[in-house]
């Protein structure tokens, strides 16, 4: 977010006992703080999707690890119990096997009575590494924008973007809604067009709601707009996220990264992708043929999940009996990639321009 | 349909006095039909779209001609004013002020007493030639997915649509949908992918439902997922309606449209219209340009109608007070439209291919 206070999950003011989190599926319609009493909670919070995007999964496993080693009454039995739980609560989440892995390590040969303080330092190491890494990608994004910004005589950056990958999907900042918190906290007029992101609404329900919560001027539209406002001027630039990002450039993300990648290259406007270094494959090289596409569930397309009077339900859009598709993510060739925004700089959307930000990588 | 038989609209069996619709409103969850006791029913039900689709509008027009006529004590005066009133019920569809202006100048002269019995008779020609025409854009566009098919060895078809120019949207067999419906009808392996066609969600509630009904296999998706699948082989053509085609070949359909047209072309995959000539605009040379793209209410983004238990009730999916934009139209331009599919046969979408089919309009 636009202020360094804000974290998507913290321990709770005067009980170090309890961990809270938002209750993201309840927005953007209510703003409910979730109590984490037992590891248990967290389990349901990363399973029934409390909390999603990948960063703020790892720090909600590290947290819930920190709560089993603190409650436990045999605190080495009752993290490992926990991390076996943890694991299959999202099974393809990557950044959750990290931080648990990470956990496990550095709790090797420490004494039982000091695990619970351990694991707690190493928890908020984790949430402290992610705001840098955030603050990074948004520092490094900024040029961007201050120089669409010039280039239009102080007029507004209109900033396209898919889904959240915002600072709800991490612990603050954000990943591709990082850039544009700094702008608009430096007083550029920055303006976000808020794909709906379908089938499950991201945009709607996350990236409309923090960029309200923070003064962010924005409209939402649905995912088929965004090639019409392209082709009248409309939109300066496309920053998106991404889950997993090729040696060479390719970008998995949300589905319907691809068509909006598509539509800025056809109209001359710059598509950027905001990362962690940490979701780039460096084994993987092409990105169509390679990257396996989840298939989720009918009734993410076929449900609409709402609010009516007072109530959260959902109703079906679709009809009973008609055969649906859901796949959850689509890739994006590096050709349409204008950069890559990473927290040690921009990058062309290469093994060339990835291999100079991390030289580290390039004997892969 | 692939019958012969259905109608979206038609004279109740023993009696004439009512004019019979179906409720499209609350498709695909329930076949609900409704009657046209009086002519302003019929302003009803095309201004609260129980019935849309540009020739569909057309022919209610002309029976709720009918119905004024047959009712009214002073026939004529009350053909003139359901004229008026129809002309009111949707200001920007074109086949509603012709058939209106159609029927009017053809009563010109005739006896009161002779009216209804006139006016019944334009309207069955409408319905007529409505269905004549989709049939040739079926009989037009079947070869194309012939000879799919051939160079597949007999596998499944694959067509992608968008939004609904089907059945529904006219009297029979729709545009879009024609050359399918005509394709499975002679055993052809045929599949469509559905898209959901936000904010509207025609794609489910309409194409979907219409398909079903006539045994055509298909998969409902998001509109975020054609280019996913496009990429990895799973779409062999796309085809679509038009609201309006320029001169020279661009198209102005469904928001969206353009960005499905765009993945096509990127995947070497053709990409058809079709379209009855009278949605020609012979004036217009530049669609991205010149055609004005309306901008419809925010409910239709923020507000998703489904079933609930037995009801049909309306979720909020947007939170108060975000704002929104809702284009409802997008012009793909013809670069990347493979070609045109009329009642006169394919051609390419460009003046020269179109004044070759329509030698008539070649001096314009």
């Amino acid at each position: 977010m636009s202020s360094d206070d804000f974290r998507t999950i913290w321990l709770k003011p005067d009980d170090p006992g309890v961990v809270q989190i938002i209750d993201q599926r309840q927005l953007p319609h209510d703003f409910v703080i979730h109590d984490l009493g037992h590891w248990s909670d967290g389990v349901e919070a990363i399973q029934d999707m409390y909390v999603r995007g990948a960063p703020l999964i790892g720090a909600t496993a590290a947290w819930s690890l920190y709560l089993a080693a603190l409650h436990g009454q045999f605190p080495r039995e009752e993290v490992s119990r926990a991390a076996d739980a943890l694991l299959e609560s999202r099974p393809t989440a990557v950044n959750l096997r990290w931080a648990i892995e990470r956990v496990l390590q550095l709790i090797d040969g420490v004494p039982d009575g000091d695990l619970a303080a351990r694991i707690r330092q190493d928890a908020e190491a984790i949430c402290a590494e992610d705001v840098e890494i955030c603050l990074g990608i948004g520092r490094a994004g900024l040029p961007l924008l201050e120089a669409i910004a010039e280039r239009k005589g102080g007029g507004t950056v209109n900033v396209l973007t898919h889904c959240n990958a915002g600072a709800l999907a991490t612990i603050n900042w954000g990943t591709a809604t990082a850039p544009v918190y700094l702008a608009h906290q430096q007083g550029l007029d920055v303006h976000v067009w808020v794909d709906e992101t379908r089938p499950r609404n991201q945009g709607t329900q996350l990236t409309a709601w923090e960029l309200a919560k923070n003064g962010v001027p924005h409209t939402v539209i649905v995912d088929n707009a965004g090639g019409h406002l392209m082709q009248h001027g409309d939109v300066d630039i496309v920053i998106t996220g991404t889950d997993r990002t090729t040696r060479t450039g390719d970008v998995a993300n949300k589905i319907g990264t691809y068509l909006k990648a598509l539509a800025a290259h056809d109209n001359d406007i710059p598509f950027y992708v905001a990362l962690p270094s940490t979701t780039i494959d460096w084994q993987t090289r092409d990105g169509v043929a390679e990257i396996p596409i989840e298939q989720r569930d009918a009734d993410e397309v076929t449900m609409s999940y709402g609010r009516h009077g007072d109530e959260r339900i959902a109703v079906r859009t679709v009809a009973e009996g008609s055969p649906v598709g859901n796949p959850a993510f689509d890739v994006t060739p590096a050709r349409l990639v204008t950069g890559l925004i990473t927290e040690r700089g921009v990058c062309a959307a290469s093994e060339d321009g990835l291999t100079g930000l991390f030289p580290e990588e390039s004997a892969g």
